[in-house]
């Protein structure tokens, strides 16, 4: 009887699925054509927190306005032109790397002893390779090392001065750390350490930080995230971490999980914000994991850990993503977020303050 | 009609669960009023790898037997006494870095160097906190260190010296890099060293390695997982990374999300293996996420990753778990895992073969 009776009810289910075509069912179809192109598409970020219209100046919005726009579009014509995911993220973040507006590369902020101490990370959705390297101080684009630790080494993570003899072994670009100093970071790094002694001197009211400005200086890593032609998906972080850091103190940029994640069969992430918060909710792969495992998409992934789950935990920062079928996602819980992405029809969205 | 007869369907398929209590459903009962007990349990591992009877002396075997007993005796013995999982994890895994048997704290293996860098990380169930070190050449006991920058650091992560002086201030042991030379781990090295050359020469067959001596050169981490009296799970792992390791590498075992993972919510979660594809797996946060988006249990979920996923990129290593029941997962695709467990009831399983 009980088995009878959970058949007849299935029946009853199934009867109510099989109902004559809808609209919406023909928009389906039609859709499912269009898939038949294959997509593309890249994303990046340039950092999240405190970004509030009324400390921008017009000239320096245009600034970052236009780097963006620069950085985004290179990543384009490459995905356009039929190059990997890989490479169109690698010459994205070269772009913002190689500017000073970012807090990567030549704009890199400074530690606690005045160094720059660069970390970076690449993931390639297609075989799970993957590459980083942390605190180096002579490379000019760790990106690029990251990836060449994923192609010509056997390793996934490499540190320091050991990282920097592999750089030296496989002709990645040197420069004299002086490469990073740019006067506006170290500007930074006086006025956090003022900030500092006058918390616990309460007696230099000139040096005094305003909040946003000591809890941004933890932000402002870049990465990027692409779909190419291929059906490949690629994610990378670069990243100077926080001023004012020490300890050797390494945040999420070089960690696969927390700060990049890539996976053909669900999506590809770059992570920017406080990374310890990040890594303890090794948030690039969860977001995947909730597609993967949860059905959720890929909006409704970033939301659930971006807007509930890092904020739970008390992070705050963003993500950009993209998943395979060519979706871009850019989520954030801070004020703002330098953003901007572009899809296979070349609609371009670039972005700075909350919506 | 079509809402009606969904909740037909529903209501015949409701009255299909009213059943009268069948034999099945006292053994639950039961099994629910002894859960009301809070339950606990403790589970290390001494490193995976290709480790077979017929390479072990009976009186090597019975070292790793009695250190592997001694050690998950005294982590089961604080939960006992009501102390938290962190303390079982630590302590646990203090035995094992003090003892030359490990590849972790005292008997580190030797990097291309011929110095010992020691990694380490723990998390904390209870509120997601984690601490972790890498690169670090004096630290008597990684596991303390790494506790007290989770603890005592507004960071997750640090490295190399900046790790070492964090570990001044806070007053970690601190020993001279001297301690953690053992003569058996140094000729590891050196045969490593001349089988490298061998594979370029060709001339030198006394030197050569066995595959699976070079194989395990990757091998040996120790690590604990652990549910304690309040409910709470931390796991814990500290290695001396892989033999011979060379441009500043780090493996897994610092990398939250990889080497050790967890969450009240699920399990507790410490790897061993080839650290590479551990990272590129999210090995341990993945057997967290499959348990908490896909509905699996804890040995349903360490098969997955640790038979399927993991061998599927190519690495192999195990893991031990617990999940916040007290189910103990001890999972591994090597020949062996030097392993050890212990419930509440305390029944000790010991073991260092496959099955």
């Amino acid at each position: 009887m009980k088995n009878y009776l959970l058949l007849l009810a299935a029946a009853v289910m199934l009867s109510c699925n099989t109902s004559t075509s809808s609209p919406a069912d023909v928009a389906q179809d039609q859709m499912s054509q269009e898939s038949k192109e294959p997509n593309f598409g890249i994303v990046l970020h340039g950092g999240a927190g405190t970004i509030l219209k009324e400390n921008m100046s017009d000239s320096m919005e245009q600034a970052y306005r236009q780097k963006l726009e620069e950085a985004i579009r290179t990543g384009h014509q490459i995905l356009e032109e039929g190059g990997t995911a890989v490479e169109a993220v690698q010459r994205t973040i070269n772009i913002l790397e190689d500017s000073p507006l970012f807090n990567a590369g030549k704009g890199a902020v400074f530690t606690n002893e005045g160094t720059n101490e660069l970390d970076a990370s690449i993931m390639d959705g297609s075989d799970l390779n993957a590459g980083a390297v942390a605190g180096v101080t002579t490379v000019k684009n760790p990106i690029d090392l990251a990836i060449e630790v994923m192609r010509n080494s056997p390793h996934v993570m490499l540190a320091g001065k050991g990282a920097e003899e592999f750089a030296a072994s496989v002709g990645t670009e040197l420069v004299d750390p002086e490469y990073f100093y740019t006067e506006s970071r170290f500007r930074s790094l006086q006025r956090i350490k003022e900030s500092e002694k006058t918390q616990l001197d309460h007696d230099d009211q000139q040096a005094a930080l305003t909040p946003w400005e000591y809890r941004d200086s933890k932000f402002g890593t870049v990465g990027a995230a692409a779909l190419d032609r291929h059906g490949n998906l690629a994610a990378g972080t670069s990243t100077g971490g926080m001023t004012n850091k020490r300890w050797g103190r390494i945040g999420d940029a070089p960690i696969i999980g927390a700060g990049t994640y890539a996976n053909n069969n669900t999506c590809a992430v770059s992570s920017t914000g406080w990374g310890e918060f990040f890594i303890r909710g090794v948030v690039a792969y969860d977001i995947s994991a909730l597609m993967e495992y949860k059905g959720l998409s890929l909006a409704e992934a970033a939301r659930e850990v971006i807007q509930k789950k890092n904020p739970a935990l008390g992070g705050d920062g963003g993500i950009v993503a993209i998943d395979k079928d060519g979706n871009i996602v850019m989520e954030f819980n801070t004020a703002g977020m330098y953003r901007a992405s572009m899809n296979k029809k070349g609609d371009l969205q670039i972005g700075i303050y909350g919506e």
